[in-house]
């Protein structure tokens, strides 16, 4: 298939933010991808344009039966000015994998890759360069058919738009104190938890509240059937060391199957240390720490790489993990993955894609 | 609170489609109502403009992470054109409280029925006058704040857009059948099954459309923890007649708390028919239609007021409700709410307001 991505520049650049003010996902670039779909044509109309709001009719169905996706990755601009995504061809087949829990018309996965480096091209002057700092890409769909049954819309756009976005770790990394949910649940097995689409998050916000007013930084999810398998972490995958084997939720229909998720899984095993994908109950967990075997636990994800878990804390039980400081595993893999991110390290694994 | 709605009328008003066009959802009036929040202003400048698009920012927090709310309620021209609303306290209370759980602020409620009032009275030649049609009411709120953070927006709309419906039995009432759902799940106590939020609608799409594929009109959607539980049939609550008892699933935090499902357990206290709100399996009611005492089924909610069920087919199971026909507590029931709402019936229960 051939596609023609049209390209209109902005006439009126914006003024870029200091390092230091960027944050997550606040600032947004001068342009912004654009493709359409309805039911007779098909996706039709790729096109870059200067970042604008868009018009939208309040019947939108998005807007009322939250039919959307989206994906979230980050290109990175190396000491030699190289700009480097990391295995984006992932964050593709995920989005149509969503797409297709969703009711939502698959996209072509070239043409979307292809629509993220031009894109990425046309704003590269907004990648910023400091340790630590990246561009967040993020690609989504929303339903625009104005209409209000409930049913699949049969108008759509898919959108790019980018956000440089500061260092996670602008004080160094360290280790999180995280509540473990027993009231709130993310998501059950037989819904829409291993998809990511809006309403998964709608569904966290309250938790997260609570955990905040509580002073922790993060919820632990558990299963929404048992009420004590470990699910994910705000949203993250979560890995735990147990004595010298590293353990990670299985996928299970309710989880989000997260592409760091994958990576940390391959490069233990490279390493060979062993790794283990299966059910984890938080009693386990309980007793690991009780028994001196619990030594390290981390979130996974694209926003902060590796997460270090200082304590979690669940009912009455307060698991203090290592003695504050970010375990040595934690930090050898966020060392690894951050380095063939950034290019510092070479890319032994063909994960990384240069634009 | 005083609170002064502005109104912009249109200057120009819209073709309005022929009585048979109407469908669900379709066409919109003259007009709509809009109110803004911030974080600093709390919710300000009330106003009835013409219907028209909005801009949104494509990082506006709805399309990503689905925090909004909705809400669905009817206002019906009586024969002697006096305008009624059913109930609309009903649905003002449960904006709130699905507001609450989606971590949106909430909404003054006079001030949401004085403006769901003034917008109706401004289009109301756009109530269609035919038996069966009304002018269905959707409220619903969005975050507009333009950040990718996941966490509660600091910025949203308020909205109320109008649209003339066509009847639902426009082919007379009859029994539909239905797919009992042992794949999917809609949704999970501790999740926000109980809120009108869009996630929950999204989760749904994908079981809806297996269903249409087969054949049938609807989804019963059974318990996320026991897969045995029922919940809803499609977006609808669910009452079964057992010989003279009338049961339906109890609010156990997955299920909407349906107004019309409150209305019709009232209906059938005032008549001394015995109703039980209660936990009710999948094997209950096959056992009831193997042993001849399951006598009905129907959906209730505000687009169909009733909805008789004809047959529920479960795995191998197919169990037949009654002879094809509306059973007679459906049809009693259906006419005795919908006589209120129509002004055909003295509203003996204060159930109506006029506006
Ligand atoms: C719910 C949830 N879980 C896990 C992840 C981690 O996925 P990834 O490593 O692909 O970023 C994400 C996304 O960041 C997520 O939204
Ligand atoms: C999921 C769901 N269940 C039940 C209902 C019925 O509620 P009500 O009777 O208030 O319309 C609705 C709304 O119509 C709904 O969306």
């Amino acid at each position: 298939m051939a596609h023609t991505i049209t390209i209109e520049y902005t006439t009126k650049k914006k003024q870029q933010p200091h390092v230091n003010q960027l944050g997550f996902g606040k600032y947004f670039t001068d342009h912004m991808f654009i493709m359409d779909y309805d039911t007779e044509k098909g996706w039709y109309d790729p096109r870059i344009v200067p970042y604008q709001p868009i018009l939208m009719d309040p019947a939108s169905k998005v807007f009322h039966y939250g039919q959307t996706v989206f994906e979230g990755l980050k290109a990175y601009k190396t000491a030699d000015e190289r700009i480097l995504l990391f295995r984006p061809d992932k964050n593709m087949k995920r989005l149509n994998k969503s797409n297709d829990r969703l009711s939502i018309p698959a996209i072509d996965e070239e043409l979307a890759l292809e629509a993220l480096k031009q894109l990425i091209l046309t704003d590269q002057d907004w990648i910023p360069e400091a340790v630590g700092t990246s561009l967040y890409v993020r690609p989504f769909v929303i339903a625009t058919e104005s209409c209000l049954g409930v049913a699949p819309s049969r108008q759509y756009k898919f959108m790019i738009i980018l956000s440089p976005v500061g260092s996670y770790y602008a004080e160094g990394i360290n280790p999180v104190s995280i509540h473990v949910e027993s009231e709130y649940v993310r998501a059950v097995a037989g819904g829409v938890g291993n998809a990511k689409t809006a309403g998964n998050y709608a569904a966290g916000l309250k938790a997260q509240e609570g955990a905040t007013d509580l002073g922790y930084a993060q919820v632990l999810w558990l299963d929404g059937v048992h009420r004590k398998y470990i699910e994910e972490v705000g949203s993250m995958n979560v890995f735990f060391r147990i004595n010298d084997t590293v353990v990670t939720p299985m996928i299970n229909g309710s989880i989000l199957e997260g592409i760091t998720r994958a990576t940390v899984i391959e490069l233990l095993q490279h390493w060979n240390i062993p790794v283990e994908e299966r059910r984890i109950s938080i009693e386990e967990l309980v007793e690991a720490q009780h028994n001196g075997s619990l030594k390290e636990a981390f979130g996974t994800g694209t926003a902060a790489v590796i997460s270090p878990i200082g304590s979690l804390h669940y009912q009455d039980e307060k698991l203090v993990l290592g003695d504050g400081i970010t375990g040595e595993l934690s930090k050898k893999i966020y060392d690894a993955v951050t380095g063939i991110q950034n290019g510092v390290l070479p890319d032994t694994y063909g994960w990384t894609i240069e634009i």
